[in-house]
């Protein structure tokens, strides 16, 4: 047995049995070793950064990594933007990253690269595989720190000569931490502020978003009139009808403060306190009100369902009924023209029981929530890191983590273009995946951006920069293009059509919404 | 003025006058700016592996540097491969990475990343501005940086405020370094070493392989009996008719070492001793014999066409008749089945005077020379860094700045898809560029190196790896997507029918050559 194979059997020996990839030259023995073990389930990727999206939405969908398998320093660097997204909704991810053979470093070939320096920013762990004995204990190492909550990326770095060389060590097993505790001074501080009858905002995150811990939190603040929020950004969302609603904090600067003014108090629950997207002259960086005080509950790495269980206890609120949305209520579907809302309100309106809606709508789906309140339950995944090109790589790698259920992707076309090679790994493996590209033809985000600049009417150099016509992508062509069947809707009737047929069948398809 | 006004007004003023950019929010004052300033030619890349990798072709061919603009650390981790790949082809770029308001870092916001530690990898030099009066000073030295010779990564980070903040410094001029003279001493043992009748070869990349130089470099050889090689990847070679023939080293590894068999002496000119360009077992990383003598005549920041001069001169070889290729040589047409060789015979044939040729053909064109010798002059451009997805943008940066050339690009069908979206750019900017996809849908270079590791027959993991069938692209839809004319040729004959026509117009046109 070599490395290789070494790491195969660690990975597979540890439930790491998906692995995005797109391999190169000095991955070829893992490749051979990934091909005797047809137990693992190989999806190619045709650019790195659906590898990596693909398995940050897998990760938050199966709730356990999988493995990506990455081309040397340059592979790798065009799936860290996506890495950035995964490091930020805070999913197990297990990078393999394939490396020149340690004593060929020194030649400085034409691949070589500081594959530590790119990997750092991205991953919360990076360790270098010495030797082929080294191969198994380091492999468990990264399942390990993948796995410690509430979700990492771990970067393994694959030296070829360690691949190829036989390997002796025993398989190891990953021994991830247990995820924090809550000390029981800090949960009595929680207490008591939700009791002593403050303006109290709690706000979720990380897998308080999940239906159950949602409805305990719910009860906590029936029980101490507290309001509950979700974090801007979050990796995954149980809603829909019969769960609790929650609003997100708004991402325009102006409406988060709107919406958080008068707090005085802020519980953080695996959340962060809410900083702007982006500075701005003249406003603020930190959105709660200056006098606002901030109680770090739990933070990500703790157990976050069993810290509100703790506080639906301290507080007595066991008994207290959650707001829930009703069940069976009757969604209207739009009509007239097509409008980024309609579009919203057809997939709210038609999306089926438990389906996965992923959105990368950018600013087209920014109040997404008015029409989905309703919707049947469904998880939400949401781009967490600011950077364009998760939507399709997320639909791929949930799609393969739940291959029983429906996703449903609200994809903006800007961000869409980044990683559109996806929509080939959807063909290739069938997926169910059904793509709504919103296509506006800019980057209508920075218009906005830019009118706030007070720059005035664009001239040809910003309108050169922002929009995306002369020509227009013609979606419906790329997506045959990559084998995914695909229509043009140009009005809500027509969108409804073809959403109604998409969701109807199985496999992949892409709805090019002129809005 | 604002830092970003000052930013742009220093870049003109330094000669710096395309942006290849794909801005955002964080940037917005930048390009304000940029639209104040009708003379930066702006060109939005859909993806920033096409923006950088746009302007390692415009700098390349323009011998100056374009500047990027990219979006923080995952807008330049997005851009790193290709440049890696710049870095690699010793190409001038100024890369403007937009960063958060300096005071802004601290809070950690969704997009903040460490850009330094992305940047340093591909980076000859990183800089972060200080402050809005800081910026012209810092632009020039980027300036500066990327024009010291042989041409250099400059990596230039612009915090929000520091665009948005009032800037009253003049605007700096950059002033670059020239380039490195060959000492005496050194130019005598190279001299030495030419006539003391040892087996030599005269290793040449950079600037060293324009018609010229290489036409000095001719005379040495044909004075001396030293053979002339060039490295492997170069960033850029003047060849065709009526110019010097000259073999690169090959890339795989025998061919290498038979290639290099019996050389007592190497003399290298901008180039670096042959390593292979992965470790094998058993194979040796250098690829030069052992007792080889190596002399490092000229770095690639020397003045090497002046170096090639003064030893010209030292060795009595300026009477000396170089090798040349015959001009006005007939090529012959292909004719059959289409594959490879025949694509490549063909555009040997049919490529005009002073044409552009791009190459990202891989495994397909590794023989590529064999067909080209006596082409009609062109320039060669060549993936130099081996992070695929190189070939749409260097030929979208080659076409913007020679717009009165041809830009012929055989691309790989694979390393096409990394950077599909620069198609978009030669629509929406008509660049003069006919794109060749070798269609044999598949990684072909792996199934080699899958049997050079003696895995067998590839079992259905490996293949679902290495091919890119079920289902294969449609060139001919991708490239009508993104708004570029397109068809597809079979047959020897129908790829020649259709390459004439391209040839014989304006604007993009892309060919799917199934072979």
């Amino acid at each position: 047995m070599n490395g290789a194979d070494s790491l195969c059997d660690t990975l597979l020996a540890n439930d790491v049995d998906v692995c995005f990839a797109n391999p190169g030259t000095s991955e070829m023995h893992f490749v051979a070793a990934l091909d005797r073990k047809p137990q693992m389930r190989c999806v190619l990727g045709l650019f790195e950064g659906v590898v990596t999206g693909a398995a940050d939405g897998y990760g938050r969908m199966a709730d356990k990594p999988a493995a990506t398998l990455l081309h040397l320093g340059p592979g790798l660097a065009n799936g860290l933007a996506n890495l950035h997204n995964a490091r930020r909704a805070q999913t197990p991810v297990v990078n393999i990253v394939g490396e020149h053979a340690s004593y060929h470093i020194q030649y400085d070939a034409p691949l070589t690269t500081d594959i530590e320096s790119l990997a750092r920013p991205m991953s919360n762990w990076v360790r270098r595989i010495k030797s082929s004995d080294d191969v198994s204990e380091a492999a468990a190492a990264a399942v390990a720190a993948a796995r410690t909550e509430p979700g990492r990326i771990a970067t393994l770095i694959l030296p070829a000569d360690a691949a190829w060389g036989q390997a002796s060590a025993p398989v190891s097993r990953a021994q991830p931490p247990a995820p924090g505790s809550v000390d029981e001074a800090t949960l009595q501080q929680a207490r008591e502020a939700l009791l002593n009858g403050r303006r109290t905002i709690i706000l979720l995150s990380g897998k308080a978003l999940r239906a159950g811990p949602l409805e305990t939190a719910a009860r906590i603040a029936a029980r101490s009139g507290a309001r509950l929020m979700a974090q801007q950004a979050n990796g995954r969302m149980e809603r829909g009808a019969g769960r609790v609603p929650i609003e997100r904090v708004p991402y325009p600067v102006d409406a988060a403060v709107k919406a958080l003014e008068g707090t005085e108090q802020l519980i953080l629950i695996g959340a962060r306190t809410p900083v702007a997207f982006f500075a701005y002259p003249g406003k603020p960086s930190v959105l709660i009100p200056e006098a606002c005080e901030v109680i770090t509950l739990a933070s990500p790495a703790d157990d976050l369902p069993q810290t509100l269980e703790r506080l639906a206890d301290a507080v007595g609120a066991n008994g207290a009924t959650p707001i829930q949305v009703a069940e069976g209520g009757r969604l209207e579907l739009p009509t007239g023209p097509l409008t980024a809302s309609s579009v919203i309100q057809a997939i709210g309106a038609l999306s089926p029981e438990n389906a996965i809606i992923c959105d990368e709508s950018v600013s087209s789906g920014r109040d997404s929530f008015k029409w989905t309140w309703n919707a049947a339950p469904h998880d939400f995944l949401q781009i967490t890191g600011g950077a364009i090109g998760i939507g399709i790589p997320l639909a791929t790698g949930a799609a393969v983590a739940c291959p029983d259920r429906k996703v449903i992707l609200m994809q903006a076309d800007g961000s869409g273009m980044y990683t559109v090679q996806g929509l080939w790994t959807q063909a290739r493996e069938q997926l169910d995946v059904v793509t709504v590209v919103f296509a506006n033809r800019r980057y209508a985000i920075l218009h906005n951006e830019l009118k706030m600049v007070g720059a005035g009417e664009p001239g040809r150099n910003a309108r050169r920069m922002l929009n995306l016509d002369e020509p227009s992508i013609d979606w419906v062509h790329m997506a045959q293009a990559a084998g995914v069947e695909a229509a043009r809707a140009s009005d809500s009737a027509a969108f409804i059509d073809l959403l109604r047929a998409a969701l109807a069948r199985k496999g992949p398809f892409l709805i090019e919404a002129v809005i």
